[in-house]
C-alpha cells in the first residue's frame, strides 16, 4: 500500500557542508538504509524543516515514519538503536558506552564548536589561542585513539562517526590557520584516512577544496576578516 | 574479601550546589544504590578528581569498580544501563529515547548553560535578554511536559532527572532577576513540586535559600555586579 510505504520511508533534511549532517549520512550508510536526501537552503529553510524542528530550526533532521529526530548525536544513536543488526555503533557494555558518549561530548564541545571555528574565522591573538586549544583537543583525541584502528576498536564506532566529518573541514582550518594537523597529530590523520577507505565515509564527506571555497565565501558574506 | 568489596564500591565525587552533581545523586537514589559521597572543594580539587577526570577536572565523577564515568548526562545514562532493573529512566522505544535525549540536550544548552546564568550574574539589558530567553526555554519545556505527571510519563524519567536540579537554583534566578517563574510557567512549577515529593529528589536538592546565599557569595568573589 502506498500509505504504508510512505510511513516507512526515511528522509534526511541535510546541508552538504554540515559536519552534523555528515554524521547522519555516515550512520545511515553504515546501516545500509535507503533514504530520501533533501538538501536545505539554510538561507531559506523549507516549511518542512521549520515544522519538523521548530525548536532549533536546524539540520540534520531524520524523519522516520513521518516522525522527526533532531540533534545529530541523538540522530546517530536513534539510527543505531532502530537498526541494531548491522554495524553496531555504540558498544554493548555500559562502561564502553559511557566512554564513547564522553568522547562524543568532547568532540561537540571542543572540535565542532563555535570556539574551534575561530581557527578559520579570526586573526591574530584570538586565532592563535583557538589554534592552540584546537590542537590540544585533537591531541587528547589522538591519545584516546591510541593504537586502535578506530575509536570503536576494530570497527567504526560512535566516536568515529561523530568526529570524522571534521576531516572535510581540516584543510580549511589548516589553510586559514597556517598550520599542519598532520605535523601535530600524525596518528589522528592516519585514522581519518583509514575511515575514508570506507565507502560510508568517503561517500558522505564532501571534497576538502569545495569546503574551503565555501568557507571563503562565508568569510566574505559575514565579514569574518 | 576486602579487595573485591573495594572494587565493587560506588563513589561519587560531587559538589553540593552543582545541578550536575544533583543529577547523579537523584539517579543513584532512584536505583537504590549505596555509595560513598565525597564532597570536593572546587577551589582546591583533590588528586583523586584530577586523576579521575583529567580532561575536564570537573564533578560529578562516578567511580564504579575503580573506573571513572564523567559528564553528568553520561553518568545518568551509565547508572540507568548498569542498574536497569529498578526505576528505568530512559524509555524502552528508540523514538521515545531520542525524544528524551533531545530534551536533555535542550536543558543543557538553554537551562543549565552559561547563557542562562546571566539571569543572576548580570544587570540591565544583558540580564533582560537572558531572562527572556530563559523563560522562553522554560515555556518550551512546559509545552513538552503537557499534561503528563513527569517528562517520563507516569514515572520520573531521564529529562526529569536532568532538569529538576535547577529547581534549587530557581529562587536565586527569581530574586536576582526580579521575576516569578510560577507566573510564567505554573505547570512547570507544579511539576517541580511533584518531583520534590519523591525522596530521591528532596534528599538530593539543597535548600533554595542556601543556594541563594552561595550565589551572593559567588557574585562578591567574582565581582559579578
Amino acid at each position: 500500500m502506498a500509505n504504508e510505504e510512505e510511513e516507512e520511508e526515511v528522509v534526511l533534511l541535510d546541508f552538504w557542508a554540515s559536519p552534523f549532517g555528515m554524521r547522519a549520512r555516515i550512520a545511515l550508510a553504515e546501516k545500509g538504509i535507503q533514504y530520501q536526501h533533501r538538501e536545505e537552503d539554510l538561507g531559506n529553510k523549507t516549511d518542512l524543516l521549520l515544522k519538523m524542528n521548530p525548536v532549533h530550526k536546524q539540520i540534520p533532521v531524520l524523519i522516520h515514519k513521518g516522525k522527526p529526530v533532531c540533534e545529530s548525536v541523538v540522530v546517530v544513536q536513534y539510527i543505531d538503536e532502530t537498526w541494531p543488526h548491522k554495524s553496531p555503533l555504540l558498544p554493548p557494555h555500559p562502561y564502553q558506552r559511557a566512554t564513547a558518549r564522553f568522547w562524543a561530548h568532547f568532540v561537540d564541545n571542543k572540535i565542532c564548536s563555535l570556539e574551534s571555528r575561530k581557527v578559520w574565522t579570526t586573526k591574530g591573538e584570538e586565532q592563535e589561542a583557538a589554534k592552540k586549544e584546537f590542537i590540544q583537543s585533537l591531541k587528547l583525541l589522538e591519545g584516546e585513539l591510541g593504537n586502535k584502528a578506530y575509536f570503536g576498536g576494530e570497527n567504526l564506532g560512535y566516536v568515529d562517526v561523530v568526529l570524522v566529518p571534521m576531516y572535510s573541514w581540516f584543510y580549511t582550518y589548516e589553510k586559514c590557520g597556517n598550520f599542519s594537523i598532520e605535523t601535530d597529530c600524525p596518528k589522528l590523520m592516519a585514522w581519518a584516512k583509514r575511515c575514508l577507505e570506507r565507502e560510508s565515509v568517503s561517500q558522505s564527506l564532501p571534497d576538502q577544496e569545495k569546503i574551503y571555497e565555501y568557507a571563503l565565501h562565508l568569510k566574505k558574506v559575514f565579514g569574518f576578516e
